[in-house]
């Protein structure tokens, strides 16, 4: 069986990466704002099939989708200290409305908890109104100082899902963090994309949280990317923005506040995760196009085999409701269909040529594996749903078996800078949990402290790999984007 | 049979529209900023439902939805001479970069031509790359200096759809101008929201277009709205940013380029037009809840009844396709239920009471007339099907009557002022064409020269309002938002 090559992919990530998103036309960052970028017309499908996954998952948990203004005024940034602390460098000002000086500059939303809380204090009166569970889907902006990359690190978000949920305990917060979680896991799952979840350490949490949880899967290159965060907020907002409801009794009492974010990184996640020298290969649940079928022509039965691949296209349609393409383009060869296809990723290639003709029969290739079966004509509805489950299935399982091979175990400092330096990905060591520690290992490795493992307390043991003290945690560590 | 009154509407129409939009949870301007506001859930599927009708329309009209960034170098809206002299002192202005100043200072997008033409000349090579017809639906930003109204005169427009389209020739860029018409036409007609269309005056067409159509309602004070607008570019952006395509026999040409958009106004008009003094009226494609269902509480019966009203509301969404809820809340009233669904516009509501039930029938409420029917349950399914169909023709209709009742046709400028000053509509008058004869209107009526009327060249006689010279056109005037 042919596999798929990941040679230039695993090496020479960055440039692969770039070039795949423009030449198969899903984004394009050579706009003249250094990272800001387009959403092609195919690109935007991906997203936009993507996101309806995503809106799915929240919508039957009870989350509501709504629309916040992009500008916050200095003064609400301000408003909670932490939070402005950390994101007043690093966001873009107006200063002027038209050809006016403004009395209050306006920041482009970071994020939105300071939109949205004042908000709250409108909407919120007593418990009945609790839990209020809200998200959208916006743009957020980063100036970014960096070197950009396109979707990973950007300055305009073009996709940031951010939920915000209000709570009248703090035990309801740590239910809504469980169910995020799941949301968020369900999500991943769904493109295929393994993820470790690490608790953030306290000098990474999000400003103005109580704890921060991250989303990280490792990409080609063996760096991490954070594709998804989970905060508790406690009352932290509430009580900057003094938005209370009245309890059961009557005694007016702070709201309980968490958020979760997902920004365009799962789209890059996807791109690299599945990715192949020959291009992007998409899990089928968000192929705009899931099946591409292609003539191939013959002198005297090329008509009838045109028309055999668009009753087939028809009839996948309709009867396996797939989203399916006839490619009939008569100034290109079939070679140079499939290049195209290839390299957008469409998960199925169904080639119609004189002989499958004859035989009632297409060749179905599939685009992970390259793997090439002939079934009958009449078959093709039930081959293809199944295909699709298995295909989505495997990629999953690839994807992971491929992580787990880059989660790696350390018993000192030097073992841990040798897996970075050959970016071999994640590796696990035992922490003492103090900051200057944590601090001391990010220099000392050139890398980053992912966080924490979770519920893992019986298999804590020997000691902290920097100060070597009793062991507290363990603790994941990177380089990270 | 009973009809909805209009009066609170009519005559109060800005205080109306102001607490209905919040208190049936649509949107909420109360927030910080001037002229920002919040889509609340609610809202955002009214919202919602009605992008998927026009995305639908432009989409199967060869249209491809793409995402471009939000923020403009100056240098870039400066490059069409027209273009940044109209908009650079509506624009909100980017000078800082976290603590840094900017070199080039970045605008909010007012509107994408400069965004989008840039991406263009990447993108277009040859003839085989056009047409290229492209959409966004974002937020865009004017620094509005007058009093700002939700979702008509507002600092962030949230939801503007705007279409930019390539072309290799003017004939075409003609053509392109009639299916953009035609797309609006259809969708206007679907949410029943009445229009006239005029040709722009010079002194008010989109800055850097050949000529732009503008189309105009009447809300119920009197005043007109601008719902829709059509622009041919002709050449002149893709001369200044030099985007040129290879034509058939190899020399280079200039593209030429359409744009057209309709805002979140097309929402204003929806709630001003339908509504009346119980809340909004949705029409029956964009209502988030298309039927309510309410149990009239009974003692003995009481448990069968909310069981009927539960399967019904199944049955109506399995049968019917139809978006239903079963308002069980114990806590209230149906009375007040009954208002609180009509504040939020739900076009049906079917009451189930003891004697009903015994019957095997419901009573169903149309939301626009307050008619009242009793209809056997297993008859519902047809019946309800039907009803969305008459309401959203009536309601169509109606709209249409009331808006045709108020447009008038004037002799005299002292003709039109009496109309005006009792807010009556839109005046059609003669006039001679020349832009100072049309200011010099515009000046003596306190009014807007909405725009000439298109091929009606054989009703035009008499002579212009203004000046006595023969007259060329037929023009609207009235007092707009």
């Amino acid at each position: 069986m042919p596999t798929a090559k990941k040679e230039t992919l695993s090496k020479h990530f960055g440039t692969w990466y770039r070039k795949v998103l423009i030449d198969a036309g899903i984004a394009d960052y050579r706009y003249p704002i250094k990272g800001c970028g387009v959403w092609m017309p195919y690109g935007f499908k991906i997203r936009k099939y993507g996101l309806q996954i995503l809106r799915d998952l929240l919508d039957s948990t009870g989350h509501e989708e709504a629309l916040f203004p992009l500008l916050i005024p200095e003064t609400s940034l301000e408003k909670e200290a932490a939070h402005v602390k950390s994101f007043e460098a690093e966001c873009f000002w107006i200063t002027r409305g038209g050809l006016n000086t403004l009395d209050v500059k306006l920041a482009l939303r970071p994020t939105s908890e300071t939109v949205i809380t004042p908000m709250l204090k409108l909407w919120i009166r007593s418990h009945k109104d609790l839990p209020l569970k809200l998200y959208q889907v916006v743009n957020v902006f980063r100036y970014e100082t960096k070197t950009t990359r396109p979707l990973i690190r950007v300055r305009e978000v073009s996709t940031f899902k951010e939920a915000h949920t209000s709570h009248a305990t703090f035990e309801e917060s740590e239910a809504q963090i469980r169910e995020a979680t799941e949301v968020y896991k369900r999500f991943f799952d769904a493109l295929g994309v393994p993820y470790v979840i690490s608790r953030r350490p306290e000098w990474d949490k999000f400003a103005g949280a109580v704890y921060s949880d991250g989303f990280d899967t490792v990409l080609p290159d063996g760096r991490t990317l954070q594709i998804g965060t989970v905060h508790n907020l406690g009352q932290n907002f509430s009580k900057a923005f003094d938005v209370t409801y009245e309890a059961e009794g009557g005694k007016r009492e702070h709201i309980w506040q968490t958020c979760y974010g997902i920004s365009e990184r799962w789209l890059a996640a996807v791109f690299g995760v599945h990715g192949d020298d020959n291009g992007v290969v998409l899990p089928p649940k968000i192929a705009p196009i899931q099946a591409v079928i292609i003539p191939i022509p013959h002198k005297e039965k090329g008509e009838k085999i045109t028309e055999t691949c668009i009753k087939t296209a028809k009839k996948l349609e309709d009867e396996a409701c797939m989203r399916v393409k006839a490619d009939l383009r008569e100034e290109l060869t079939p070679g140079s269909k499939f290049f195209d296809w290839e390299l957008k990723g469409v998960p199925v290639r169904i080639e119609i040529g004189p002989r499958d003709f004859e035989r009632k029969e297409a060749i179905v290739v599939r685009r992970d594996t390259f793997e090439k079966t002939s079934v009958k004509l009449d078959e093709l509805v039930e081959y293809l749903q199944a295909l699709m489950e298995k295909m989505s299935k495997e990629m999953r399982e690839k994807a992971l078996k491929w992580l787990h091979e880059h989660i790696h175990s350390a018993k000192s400092l030097a073992e841990v800078k040798t897996f970075l330096n050959k970016r071999a990905g994640i590796v696990e060591v035992s922490w003492c949990g103090e900051t200057d520690c944590g601090l001391k290992m990010e220099q000392e490795i050139n890398g980053k402290v992912l966080g924490v493992l979770q519920n893992v307390k019986e298999k804590v043991s020997g000691n902290c790999v920097v100060c070597g003290k009793k062991a507290q945690n363990i603790v994941r560590v990177a380089v990270a984007y």
